[in-house]
């Protein structure tokens, strides 16, 4: 399969194209490394980029920015970072991706554990995850052709625990190779409207 | 109590205000109607509302517009309408108005059936729905002073049945009078962090 892999400059992305690269060609991109350069908040950027790609069996998107902070000091403005990032910068990828796909091809994008446990200054986080859960599920019934969309929901990873561990108390990590599996079982299982929630 | 009802003009929202109105203090504001005009999209009007009605016991918010289509002609654009307007307008709301509210008072939001649900050309409200349940989910964990934050989830309502069924089929409709129990629940009861379904 030729796989696109969006996001693929961070500790999942990397691990990702890593699994995939034993059995296909994976092609990736980021907004500032890889083999293409791609901002997810603009349209004719995420267009350029799935038109010099060309058609491809697997679009995973492993990217995207939240806003982290106390629901009692929190305006609109931070709220609508995580929206217009993490969320429709995903759904972009999708909507944008779908007819850079061939038919049976996959779209696989990422949410997070905090969809489903909220942590403290993670209100943003659990909304646009639990949004991106949401789009999937209902894109699943509509899209043509074969065409099959899942999310993965991975939970701390252990490559940001020393950055990220303080915000999740108690919470067990899993390496990024392990959160990797998911997406393979995305792109090459039959599954979709899916999600894969890698920390049970 | 003293309620303020966002969106009383709508179906439920005037069956909420009307059900709150037998034994509460009922304020009503909406886009062109009521005791008090508000744009829930403009950070200034909303700030501008919760100035005009002084403290609260208990915001109530039945309003927002989603994009129905479907998903393979959707656009990013299309899809940030949602966002834009039945999610970050709910969720500016509640930002804004925890500040107006007295101690142990009440937010309770309106998500709807598509959150679980997906219908034909509903992805965004699926999204926006499933978002609005997460950010109820994660802001209950913080909010101070004793304050509560729920949602309610209604099905297609009897009352827009001529208009909506044909999005729902073999959906059963509820009567907004029924649907407005479940924000009665939500502002006298105690929970919070729950979502309300009004389809079971």
């Amino acid at each position: 399969m030729k796989i696109l892999v969006i996001g693929a400059s961070g500790a999942v992305g990397s691990a990702v194209a890593s699994a995939l690269s034993e059995r296909h060609e994976v092609l990736s991109a980021s907004r500032q490394q890889g083999d293409f350069r791609v901002d997810i908040t603009d349209d004719d950027s995420v267009r350029a980029l799935f038109d010099a790609v060309g058609p491809l069996d697997a679009i995973v998107s492993t990217t995207g920015n939240l806003f982290f902070g106390a629901v009692a000091t929190m305006q609109p403005a931070d709220f609508n970072v995580g929206l217009q990032n993490k969320l429709l910068g995903q759904v972009r990828l999708a909507l944008l991706g779908q007819h850079a796909l061939r038919d049976g091809g996959s779209i696989t994008l990422t949410s997070g554990i905090v969809a489903d446990e909220p942590i403290l200054q993670g209100a943003n986080a659990t909304a646009v995850n639990a949004s991106i859960e949401g789009f999937v599920r209902a894109a699943a019934i509509e899209l043509p052709r074969g065409l099959r969309i899942n999310a993965v929901s991975p939970t701390l990873l252990t490559e940001s625990k020393d950055v990220y561990g303080p915000f999740f108390p108690g919470f067990e990590s899993v390496a990024a190779a392990r959160v990797a599996l998911a997406y393979v079982r995305s792109i090459e299982g039959a599954q979709t409207g899916r999600v894969y929630r890698v920390w049970q």
